[in-house]
């Protein structure tokens, strides 16, 4: 039997609690029990779900205080964001069974038979059913929000998706926390045994049982794009490929237009400081690059006015060993590059064993464009000035890159011609664009879009946050001709759901 | 240079035009073509998409006497199918066109903000934006209506995405007639060089080069599991995975209630043979196989019943020598596998030099679940009855199949609790389920799905038919406190376009 424990990043000693490697039989057990709960759950109408999820909610509610300690021994967060993400934990359970009881996720669309066509036309509803069991797998940084509860369970079970969660070993008694609330959750409203289930594992064999178990109909991951693309990959080479929904992080650039850049630059040094610096870094919406239309002295000074306020800070603590080594040798390599200059960072005011101070770099555009180390991800307290010749090469930049989760734009109303142009390159490159404010804070509401092109996500079709997060785990069927008392509700004549749905062309809540 | 030609079914000669098979530097133009024109398309107004497919309906339709000859030249299909053929192309066309004109195919949601909420809630505003570049691959057996301006096109186009296409090798003086109508509606209305370009090629070179040019977004791809399966295995080991929409083809089982097979096997069987046939039986959705509650007297007089309608009519033609050889290779193997009984199909009566008779086997249960090679797709007019020991026992197979774009059940009144449970596990296993009817003949309707788990399709989640096909070339991407000037039109304050919006939950056409 192989166990691991956790690491508190305050004190860099493991946990007293050792916790079992999950082993390929285990995984295969969690599969075919998610496979039998999938059957069980067909049947069962979706108002079940909404009260296992609003029940799942209350019981993490009610296990706050412990909830949150256990969190904090495990990552460094602190009890302030630990609540706040519990509370946003808990609002996304009660949303996604909002959205159930609600009933218009399934896009129903009624067709109506047409027996004057030529050739005549039969009656034709179409909705969307949940795809069958899905793998979880959670980050580092989000023990609770992107946890074994968080919005990928949330949704994956509001769809009618039973879901195996591999839990980060980062922190497994948060995560085993999670998983009982859910189980009692389940059990109390009756959910079948095999709705929810949580592997535990440090190695890679479990994760890769998992990903390959027949049984399993889609994966969801946050984390690294190592390991997204891994996931990616082996799900592609199954016999039978299945989608993940892989969210792997990103640049995140903010681009700051003239005017902006004259009018209020100290703000916007201040601003980005705090968005850098917050959760250490630790956040996939983190801006890693900021291009600034400016002199070199200019550029230089904005840097520097950064690096100022995140030195005035105390160094926040990394999550995890693995994190904590990785982020101060790549910004070793960093110090070897040519043209590149690193403010701040050097002295280590250590306020913890994993803590990392923030670190501001700068360089120009022909440095920038030139060093591929200087485009991917520092995940942490780290960020790059780029120095740009003029408003023009920010939008030439701005069509090179590689896809993000955000990309941000700062400009006042002269600015407006330019900021028009590079809005619409951002489109093609980011899932969100952000106005005169910064990426990180992410706000679940029924609009947000969380993913963007590759590599900011494996399926840049969908979002891992807000209500639409649930259409990841959703397909469409057609029912053809068919009897109404043998159609499921959503697409009964008399709309028994009273629902919205597209009927011949037209939304309505009408019969139909 | 390499060149290649058309074969006519009807006479096994090669045409007499040639077309050169393209290079890697076509295929690489054509995709920097189709880059630069996405790059101007995307600051232009949908309303000249809209335009541009209406007007190549329109010169498809001038062009209707030609375009049927040349298609029923090297294709064989026949006047008849190819006029029907056409005007279902067209339709799509506009169909699309209306689409785009609507507007609400775009999923406008709008949150606004709430200073209130703790944190505070920013302005979010989500809507759908073309992907990018899309590569189509069209089939044999459609040359028209998933030909090169067929569904996908038309479906990729109306999303804003440009489209290369690389033509089936069966037909190309109808893919170049195709492209033709579109390149001159694209010229008629203003759109960019590059929004429409075909690709001719018998050899895989073209289309790897295709899948793997990195300005490529998606593929669309029509054809067989083979075919599909190495696209979407080559597009997911690009250094940036594209999404792979394939339409493989599948077995579209058939179960027979107690209760309908008793009332009325006799009409069920002038279906069956009907659908099979159809087409030569060169359908995706034709049913590959049927399964029958019975004895093993009344399944046996099932299938002859079937096969004696099937060899009354005369043998059609299949597409091109390929298929023509691979059928016939296909069926000598099933004649050596025990328990299998072959109805039909010996006594070739030519009608054509790539003409082939219907083939009805019959088989039990317990053979069809041990022998694999009656669980692929035989295409053409082949089918196979399985007789079953009892109605439970369909219920069973039911559930041990692989996925399939379609599932038909006939089933009378007495049926009904069965027929409610066989739906429910049929819609795990199937993309629309047909009731008391045939799953040939895919009507184009807004609710049409045509899509179906893994080997159905690559991508269960959508649909090659239907209003919702434009999905695909779509992500989701959101603009957080954006200027409303600089708002894309479908998300600005007053809703100048009128459509159908998510505002706070809300739907409705109100400003917001």
């Amino acid at each position: 039997m192989t166990t691991f424990t956790a690491v508190d990043p305050r004190t860099g000693r493991p946990g007293q609690e050792q916790f079992e490697e999950a082993t390929l039989a285990d995984v295969r057990a969690a599969a075919a029990r998610a496979a039998r709960a999938f059957r069980a759950w067909r049947a069962a109408a979706p108002g079940g779900r909404a009260r296992f999820l609003r029940s799942a909610a209350d019981r993490l509610e009610a296990s706050r205080a412990t909830l949150v300690a256990t969190a904090d021994g495990e990552t460094g967060l602190g009890a302030a964001r630990l609540n706040g993400e519990l509370d946003r934990t808990t609002a996304q359970l009660r949303a996604f069974a909002d959205i159930v009881d609600e009933g218009s996720f399934v896009e129903a669309i009624i067709s109506p038979a047409d027996p004057s066509a030529k050739p005549p036309r039969p009656d034709v509803r179409r909705m969307l059913v949940p795809i069958g069991p899905v793998a979880v797998f959670t980050p580092s940084n989000f023990p609770l929000a992107f946890g074994v509860a968080g919005g990928d369970t949330a949704s994956a079970l509001a769809a009618g998706c039973p879901v195996v969660v591999k839990g980060h070993p980062s922190h497994p008694a948060t995560s085993a926390a999670c998983a009982e609330a859910l189980r009692a959750a389940g059990k109390e409203t009756g959910m079948p045994d095999g709705v929810i289930d949580l592997l535990q594992a440090r190695g890679l064999d479990a994760a890769r049982a998992l990903v390959t178990a027949p049984e399993m109909r889609a994966v969801a991951f946050t984390g690294s794009l190592s390991g997204g693309r891994a996931i990616h990959d082996l799900a592609a080479s199954r016999p039978e490929p299945i989608p993940v929904f892989a969210e792997m992080g990103s640049l995140n650039p903010v681009f700051i237009a003239p005017g902006a850049f004259s009018a209020r630059s100290a703000e916007i040094a201040e601003g980005l400081a705090n968005s850098i610096t917050l959760g250490t870094g630790q956040f996939c919406t983190k801006p890693g690059v900021v291009f600034v239309p400016s002199t070199d002295a200019s550029g230089r000074a904005f840097a520097a006015a950064i690096a100022e306020r995140v030195a005035a800070r105390a160094p926040g603590l990394m999550l995890n060993p693995q994190l904590h080594a990785g982020l101060k040798e790549k910004l070793e390599r960093t110090r070897a590059l040519p043209g590149v200059e690193i403010l701040g960072g050097n002295e280590v005011k250590e306020s913890g064993a994993l803590a990392r101070p923030g670190v501001i770099m700068t360089t120009d555009l022909a440095t920038f464009t030139a060093t591929p180390a200087l485009r991917e991800e520092y995940f942490g307290p780290v960020s790059v000035i780029v120095r740009c010749p003029s408003a023009e090469s920010l939008i030439d930049v701005a069509g090179d890159l590689e896809g993000s989760l955000t990309a941000t734009i700062h400009a006042d109303a002269a600015d407006s011609d330019w900021a028009s142009r590079l809005s619409s390159t951002l489109t093609d490159k980011a899932g969100r664009i952000v106005w005169n404010g910064y990426p990180t804070g992410v706000v679940v509401v029924w609009g947000m879009q969380h993913g963007g092109p590759y590599p900011a996500t494996t399926s840049a079709g969908h979002t891992s946050v807000g209500a639409t997060a649930i259409r990841r785990f959703l397909r469409p069927v057609a029912f053809q001709s068919t009897p109404d008392a043998l159609l499921p509700e959503p697409l009964r004549a008399a709309n028994p759901l009273g629902i919205q749905r597209l009927v011949d062309g037209r939304w309505t809540k009408d019969p139909a």
